[in-house]
């Protein structure tokens, strides 16, 4: 059986470019034993993938050239040689891009459509609500009255930390970079406050007034200037779960700033980086718990959803110019 | 009857000199049901003290002019209308700069002098030694086989947490400021490697080497650039309590540094500031162990003593021009 593949042309520099894509035929083996024969029906589409663009060690290891991109992908069973599937299951795993594939049953997961729509899975269900939900709760440990500041506000990870605080009863402000965006944070998905720290001349003292009892847990997605300016507002006993530094990606040098230690000590606060990996022995606990949220319809989601298998490439290319909100998928 | 009393005269202007104190008799009240007469043993000089002789606001309140200094003291019961203290038991609290005085029974502790010397109350078996427990257990949590740096490593906290982490079975490196701290961290507490930050021309190198397996826990006692050093080799997972940023104390404008959050992110590092009042509820658990180690013989203590009461401001003067080697305690 022969199925289209998307393979790794060469290497971008800078921004990545349809040239560094290649989409060729591909000879599907016969599935054995232990296998299943799949059908991809979302694929997600993540700016870490760019990293692995690179030729460089990560936590992540390189694409190879003319080899397939591979990512997050939700999938149907057509065929299956594992007691663990059976034909029509839908499923997720790290898989490759390809319209079809053969995979072994241990990279699989059975994904459970009656509780949210399969596409959940690779967002509110997945990795994003993942970081979200144990970033806040295992790090943050929110208790009801308490302020949570979420910069980043608007990406995929910042609207669920926002509205899973909300859940916890905490007066929750955003952070974010375009009216529009400072509108759907308070609008849609419940934010008390939101600043627009592009057009906000004191930074500092708008998160003051937008926080009159202090600032308990600052989920940090950017880094920089603007987390400076949290920080300056920060309360005893504070958390900061560190979850990006997206404002710090592009520098070559060391970047520099006010050292943190000395108000982290006088006010006893912790700081933590993490990976959603350190959390993956308590996956299962979180999806449910997401699931029951997104059930009860007490967490919104916003994807973007392209269509058609060779809109990958572009797909892709189109997170770096900003051309998403929220989740980035395309459907096969 | 009548006691001695120190008071504050006058408010220093950087290091305190004589002129700030004085000394005056006080005319001690009849103790009243629930009420100790005590006689001071051991009286406790600390650097924290000299916050106190501002009038500023701090989580310790400001000395008042013309009151008595107060300060941890280890006394003995002379006289008792209290059911909790009889004659002649040994008690610690924080009580005024006076021969005798009469205290609340609510502000007092019975210590344990079969365990330990009675002075070791004010050290090891007190803030000093809790601290460094608390600090390295709680938020440090030492695993045998790790490596644990500490700076400020001969001070009175630094020398217990590194002993500390050696019963840990941790492999521990001290950073110092003389050959002479070096040799005593080796010598007499245990260090598997000191360095002498001040002869080494590059320290995060020097650090490389002493931690062939990196740093799993940096114990901060001083913050700045040494901190930067420690840092820069930090492991995957590793934890760093904050207990001092004493190269910073004397800034007046906000210290600049190399921003620490990409390495936390990218590592999962965990750093956390605490005073030892977050702890008080497991404080007799932390003297117990301690206790035990000391008299077990794998915890060994400094204490540099001054004899009489006279000699308290001179004492704590002494303190700000390095004349202690550890624990500064003044014998009544």
């Amino acid at each position: 059986m022969t199925t289209k593949q998307i393979v790794l042309a060469s290497r971008p520099k800078g921004l990545p470019n349809p040239g560094n894509f290649k989409i060729i035929n591909f000879e599907l083996p016969e599935i054995k034993t232990g296998e299943v024969l799949l059908k991809a029906l979302y694929y997600s589409v993540d700016p870490y993938m760019r990293g692995r663009m690179n030729d460089a060690k990560s936590y992540a290891p390189p694409f190879e050239i003319d080899k397939p991109i591979t990512g997050s992908i939700i999938a149907k069973v057509l065929q299956s040689k594992s007691d663990n599937f059976k034909i029509a299951d839908f499923v997720a795993g790290m898989l490759p891009w390809q319209e079809e594939m053969v995979a072994d049953e241990n990279i699989l997961k059975v994904i459970d459509t009656t509780i949210a729509p399969a596409s959940y899975y690779l967002g509110i269900l997945g990795m994003t609500g993942l970081t979200a939900y144990f970033g806040l709760m295992q790090i943050g440990k929110p208790k009801a009255g308490e302020t949570v500041v979420v910069s980043g506000a608007a990406g995929a990870v910042g609207v669920v930390v926002g509205q899973i605080a909300k859940i916890q009863g905490c007066h929750v402000v955003g952070i974010a970079g375009t009216d529009e965006k400072i509108r759907l944070l308070k609008d849609q998905f419940g934010f008390d406050e939101a600043i627009n720290y592009k057009t906000t001349a004191h930074l500092k003292n708008a998160i003051a007034k937008a926080c009159p009892k202090g600032v308990d847990i600052y989920f940090d997605n950017v880094g920089g200037e603007i987390s400076d300016a949290v920080i300056s507002n920060i309360n005893f006993y504070a958390r900061i779960p560190l979850c990006g530094q997206i404002s710090l990606y592009n520098n070559v040098e060391m970047p520099m700033g006010p050292r943190l230690q000395p108000m982290l000590l006088t006010r006893s606060v912790l700081m933590q980086g993490f990976i959603i990996g350190n959390f993956k022995e308590q996956f299962p606990e979180g999806i449910k718990q997401l699931a029951e949220w997104v059930k009860e319809g007490r967490l919104k989601f916003t994807e973007t959803t392209e269509h058609g298998f060779e809109k990958l490439p572009a797909a892709l290319i189109g997170l770096f110019k900003g051309e998403n909100t929220g989740k980035m998928i395309v459907e096969a």
